[in-house]
């Protein structure tokens, strides 16, 4: 006999994006002892003899992923390819192959479809991954794409969300913040250009800040230098909807608390800078900017001198015992408990 | 240096589905010996030692691929998982997860989304899938969903629309155009609806046409049976947009020509009836109908004695050298070159 779910009418936004996966989630039942991961890992695990596969798949949809009035198709294209592979290298494996999908409404030309697979295809290239498939359709609505990533470790290697242990020590890569200031920026100019079309914006000294947000790459430097050094991290997972939500996730999965020190967050000065014009916190964009697709790990107590020889690298804290919850220590020496914000909240 | 494509702006239905799609993935280059198809196959096959992994990607989109007006939600979770899985069968792989990626507006209630996971559950149930990740985004035009889907299989048993020779028979499973035959029944209700809601249909005696619309099974069945006879088809495809281009696509990758008769298509005597009624020549559907999800494909002639175990399989033509192209035989004894129509065509 099939078991009926019969919730009541909730709002959806209630529940939070990952409250309502969850609760989805766990009505399918498995069959197959090659299943390696419940769906709550960044990617999904699926163990072939010796090695495992390592699979992802993203949704891209127009005007709620991208903007096409800033945002040119051959940054989109690479772009995509860089968020679809980010769940595969968080798993601490390597990319190799892609499947696309793309739905285009009439309003198109075949040099817009170019430009758009251009863009796919260099971050592929750059990147030594290949595209296994693709497929076409027609929209009525815009642009919407999927990215499959595929990519290969073993058991020995392969990095989930659950893992991390008291003490050990948190890292992330790379900085934080920039790619959501960036978008702020084309924001800006967007209403600018919207009242004066004229309007030439000058943005080349926010290049930095353009380029994380339109063309973010792949963090495989990350994983293979780890791996150079002999370092397996014990827990990982890709910053993508801020670092707040992606630690809040990793701890809950491994269940422990932490702690972050606000003067080790690393954030780039030109991020400082241009946030600090606007009159907005840095501290609150770090940790809740959203599309950094940077790599928020934990590795062992053991690993911290071994770790000074990977670049990119910041040790912004430790892990704690789960009753400790996930506490933000301020410069100011005060104690704040960090809240995932936006669709990615985490609810109990 | 890379090279720039810069095409003419042409009209991308001048080049048809699979031209385009020819003609974007030629840019991408091969990196990663583990990628063992081009594009032109039903899915990816990505070999780990000994066995390969079949993985494919299916984007739904709302008012192009269904229409909720008459698709009830738990129909259309049910035919996702058999759209996507029916790629891997058509591999001659078993499909063992699905990863499933939803796009949802805020005119969806929880039950809304409830109901759907539940028929992409129930599909998973019967037919042993598991449900290896699942994420959900927002979204401002409606339902958009991708189910990719992962099989199973080995070098051995791998079949692909590269393969059919010279002289082997030409089959198909179950029977065509019934599920455009009652999509053409759900598109006359609802302009009855649009006129008169107070009208209700009676649409029973059809259930056989609306299920194969609504509610396609994945053909699990016959790769089954095909194995415990043990015949491996030369040559195998999905047919999801008719079956001549699902023939022509298959011949083109095989490079060989075909003939099929008219008198041999399966076509269900309540399509056959439904359509006269309608003034609809069945032969028409049955080559053009599209949303099948039969398996057409190839065996050797030896295998003619065997095949006559495996239920719901009919022996539809055989294989012919290239240059003869692709022949109907009508009942009345014309020769008829077959076309495929649609955004499926297959342009040369």
């Amino acid at each position: 006999m099939e078991q009926e779910v019969n919730p009541k009418v909730e709002e959806l936004k209630e529940l939070g994006k990952f409250g309502l996966i969850k609760l989805l989630g766990e009505k399918f039942n498995h069959h197959n002892a090659s299943s390696l991961t419940d769906i709550n890992e960044n990617a999904a695990v699926i163990a072939h003899g010796n090695t495992d596969s390592v699979i992802s798949s993203k949704l891209f949809i127009e005007n709620i992923h991208f903007d096409l009035t800033y945002v040119p198709l051959k940054h989109l294209g690479y772009k995509t390819i860089t968020v679809a592979v980010a769940d595969i290298i968080a798993m601490n494996a390597l990319p190799k192959q892609v499947i696309i999908n793309i739905a285009i409404s009439n309003r198109f030309s075949l040099e817009a479809v170019n430009e758009l697979t251009d863009g796919m295809r260099r971050c592929c290239d750059r990147y030594g991954i290949d595209l296994a498939g693709l497929d076409l359709c027609s929209s009525q609505t815009g642009l919407t794409i999927t990215v499959t990533a595929v990519g290969e470790t073993d058991d020995e290697h392969l990095v989930q969300r659950v893992g991390a242990k008291e003490n050990e020590l948190l890292c992330v890569s790379g900085d934080l913040g920039a790619a959501y200031t960036g978008l702020v920026l084309l924001e800006r100019e967007k209403k600018v250009f919207e009242v004066n079309p004229n309007e030439q914006p000058n943005l080349e000294e926010f290049s930095y800040l353009l380029e994380r947000q339109l063309k973010p790459e792949p963090r495989v430097d990350i994983i293979q230098n780890l791996q150079k050094t002999g370092i397996t991290p014990t827990s990982m997972t890709n910053v993508c909807d801020g670092l707040a939500s992606a630690l809040i996730h990793l701890c809950k999965a491994s269940k422990v608390g932490s702690v972050v020190f606000e003067n080790k967050l690393p954030v780039d000065m030109l991020t400082f800078r241009t946030l600090k014009d606007m009159n907005i916190v840095s501290t609150t964009i770090a940790l809740n900017g959203g599309e950094d697709y940077e790599l928020l790990f934990t590795v062992a107590q053991k690993d911290y001198e071994a770790l000074k020889g990977v670049e990119n690298v910041s040790v912004i804290g430790y892990i704690k015992e789960e009753a400790a919850g996930n506490q933000l220590i301020t410069n100011d020496d005060r104690q704040i408990e960090l809240k995932a914000q936006g669709f990615g909240e985490v609810k109990e």
